[in-house]
């Protein structure tokens, strides 16, 4: 088979890989049939992931169709159609017990990381059961794929963890794929108003046509004071942070209403500056996490009454053997006007 | 002024009456710009509120405009529009210090119930500052109107003590005013499915245009049987029980989920059988409440951003004055296809 | 090997029996150190349990060594000592990713009814890497055997269920060992009170050594009137049912003040009256729940910590082999008084 | 009277003063019985607080008796009991209704900030209704004046934002009196253990017999090691930092386990630096607050249960004349081993 493999910091090639097969009596072997390029991967390409050796195969997002399964696996069987999770979980370690599947002792996010992932024909995925949900034979797989991650991380990380209510107003910095997820995913639960804040215009008109009642450019260093002037002086209940850097988060601590909640979805890779002096009596809280995929089951839900169009996240489709190109248009989003780029083999 | 008055069970009148003063410097005066009946009024015409004397003038909700405060009210002057809440509220017992304002020491349901109502050309409010809520002057006072009572009730008693959650699978039992009312804010927690259950078709009607995903129609018994099939067996996350008799309520006990939530609504006149020997290992939880109307601000602030439109509850509109012909109306409410009458007043 | 088995209603026998086996690649074989009785068991010898059929194995409470593990099986091997839950699960399901091992597609309690159980030499335990906790190979056995189902029932079907806080008044009906359990878990949470309610004056005795700040022996008919006197008039916060019959469950729902909490933790075998008439506008919630045994591992941190001492519950020991007697002394556990008996076998 | 008055940074007099008077409908005099002196009072003394202007009378911890009440008053008359809140609310605003007393639009902590204080004989209490609460006429006036702020800043800032839990392992930094008042409440929640940090050996000898299962001298920058080794280097559930410096912040990130919580009690004048890149995936969460006092009468039941003793938090007594000594003590607290100093008038 053949799969898209890391090379070192800026390189990566598609080659001829042996396909993988099962090692534990809890694997199960699956033919890709619908997958996607996540942010995370160029970080690794980058070189920013010390984790990920050269010569792994990339990728932690897929939907495919069950190749082979281990004897100790009881929920799937060959044939069967799954969504796979960007989180592996064991199921059984004190983490996965509380639904932490982050943190599982034998899982968390190790697809395409510290094990070979699912930019390929097929992968193997440890602790099947308790990492593969089944969907229907006739679901969109453009739509499900986006439940492997971006949307389950906007979600939790964002909404969840921000505790957007009913009413609230709430700002998200940053109108990429994950910021857009944290939108599409805030109206589960009626807030009141969303501004919406990034650099770049053309995502600020997508994130109108996905329901954001107000944009901000902040391109000129007056987002905090523009939120502040729509908020009546108050600021927002709930700053939700998708970028990753200081300066996106120095916006989101200073536009927080007293009990606001500042949700972080964004990865860092410096500290920042907390500004307690003016904090320490506003009765805020902060919050990071990375995604636990814990709400997928939900998501799937949602995603089949109809109340949720994921594939709306989706601008650019390639076959999977043009993966390489796939990468090419991915990292020149801003130019290209990508947000989720899908990649598809034969089904 | 005039009023509309408790003249003894199945009597009422609209008559002359003494134009309310300031007793207490708490208190308020307000002119009733807009007012509505409620089931619960046709209750007291029936004598089954015995705390409703004669002599009462009947109401509950109302908008209105300030006519006079008292020297100790401070939120409010002559000439500000106000919504009035059907929960008095001191602000300073123990319940209403934690949010339970239906149980305020001093308040609590006492409009048009024992003190006079907002089914007349003036009402007296005390604890004004606390049981008013400021709107503003161009508000479209039918869809206020509707925070009063029954917007709060059926998110509060309903949907809040139901606990609807994204995903969840929702049965409201009753197609009234307030089961509408719980089906339009159940929405605000995007539940992937609504079953609505009634007795009338044409309410039924009305339901699906409010966003119900499934009717059912109970005059044949097979409601229960009916809903488990709808979910393979296994019953809802959440059924509002919205009528107040025996019979509803068996139905919402014997269509639970394991780790189902029973949120009773209705007004109960009777005891009715719990089946523990059914439910005591099914972890479920049945909840009953009276309005506390602590969410009213939330549901303003809704109601401003135009995701819910209560005005879609009326159905007939009356000068104040034609009130006797308004409550004939209302009290045959299935032959005239009435949900909520509205009675204005010259504003 | 030897089990005390089930030969219909009335009728117990301590028998020769085949040692178990492995079946499943996730079962385990314990041999069982320490065991006990619960009140279950005397159900079942009644008859009024119709899952437990002739020729089963009863028990559902042990502490071991693993003598056998499958090859699925990867957090216990030979010699570990575990504590064995009354509940199964299989980790995998639905409900056990939201912690409702209760309810397991392929579990929940099925030792000593379904499958044979504990009170045994030997016993299997399916699904046994999330239906064991690991323990001290120098733990206090009788201690940490009222974790297989007493404390985690009485603590969450109790305690948990009826939310209690610190400062409540906390009223709890059944001074038998699962209200006991209620009543050394309430004290997690600091309530100011706790009223004991039973009908056996030696039984409060015991409560009030246990924490009970209040007794009432119910026999005469006044317990209700007393509370409300312990209480100013007002009602308790939390009441917790833990008898299973409708006078007891009476008592629970005429002493909840406004915005109480009825926890049942008893097991019914008839329908209870409701009196929703009183009840409907007390904002009062009601719950039922058969143990998850999620708490388990935080339960044994705080039995570790010294902060619980759950073998006060312990009255009689006896040799496994002697359980016949044990059961004698059990069925009279009044003329005994005997909360829990203990079972130990050659450890 | 007498009242001790801010004469500029580093300046302190008791000075004769006009006997404050009514001013609004809702204000009452409180003639002072019992008083103390708060680690905040020093700050202000040190003139880090520049809302506090020349001629202020300090102090915001209080018990006495009602000498006078406005006409809008209606819970407190002349001659009763009161335990003075440090957080003046109105009962009326949006943060009020929702218990968030701390940022109430007219009050909030402005007793000995932006009005004279209660270091004095008497002191006029705004919004007395919602601002005061009735204490027993033999009440323990020692202890129930630690409900004044000290406890319930520990407990909402520390315990309830920290979300304590039967089980879990607590470490609070900072064994000065807000910390100690953290580690007596956050055993209302049974922790299985909770670590101790600070410089001063004798502080922490205190905490070990308030409670402290632990004890760790932060002097040699070892502390995080040492919490790590005694966590089996899995870190601690709750963090609770009650210093405000940005070394003892610094200790609080290091050592939280993942999903572990942060609350922040100390009052910080500079900003901190957040390493965001070693938390963005830890699933942790970060709370500042200021006291609400939303849990005081909570905690009158506790104190009144004798579950709680607060008194041992009492070091040193004066008479209220004797003040500018109590200040040399309480500048001394070190050397002294001085926590809370009591200041006593005529009662």
């Amino acid at each position: 088979m053949h799969g898209l493999v890391y090379r070192g910091p800026g390189r990566r090639a598609w080659e001829e890989r042996v396909t993988p097969v099962l090692r534990e009596p809890t694997d199960a072997i699956v033919r890709i049939t619908t997958s996607t390029i996540c942010g995370t991967d160029l970080h690794i390409l980058k070189g920013d992931v010390p984790s990920v050796t050269e010569g792994r195969v990339l990728g932690h997002e897929g939907v495919g169709v069950i190749a082979a399964v281990g004897s100790g696996v009881s929920t799937f069987r060959e044939g069967d159609r799954v969504l796979i999770s960007c989180i592996t979980s064991c199921g059984r370690c004190d983490f996965c017990r509380k639904q932490m599947y982050s943190h599982c002792r034998e899982g968390g996010w190790i697809l395409g990381n510290t094990i070979d992932g699912t930019q390929a024909e097929y992968v193997r995925i440890p602790h099947a059961d308790t990492s593969l949900y089944p969907i229907p034979a006739d679901g969109d797989e453009e739509a499900l794929v986006m439940l492997s991650d971006i949307l389950p991380t906007g979600f939790e990380c964002g909404v969840l963890s921000g505790r957007v209510q009913p009413g609230d107003t709430v700002a998200i910095v940053g109108a990429g794929p994950i910021g857009l997820a944290s939108l599409l995913t805030a109206q589960f639960y009626s807030p009141a108003s969303i501004v919406m804040i990034d650099l770049d215009d053309k995502r600020l008109e997508v994130a109108r046509t996905f329901g954001a009642t107000a944009l901000i450019n902040s391109r000129d260093g007056g987002a905090v004071q523009r939120v502040l002037d729509l908020t009546g002086g108050q600021g927002v209940d709930v700053a939700i942070e998708a970028v990753g850097v200081p300066a996106t988060f120095d916006i989101c601590q200073a536009i927080l209403a007293p009990g606001g909640r500042l949700a972080n979805v964004g990865v860092h890779g410096v500290a920042v500056s907390l500004h307690l002096e003016k904090l320490w009596d506003r009765n805020v809280s902060l919050t990071t996490r990375l995604v636990d995929t814990a709400t997928t089951p939900m998501l799937l839900k949602v995603v089949q009454s109809g109340r949720l169009q994921p594939s709306r996240l989706v601008t650019h489709r390639f076959p999977l053997h043009d993966i390489m190109q796939a990468y090419d248009t991915f990292e020149h989003a801003g130019r290209e006007g990508a947000l989720k780029v899908i990649l598809t083999s034969g089904s």
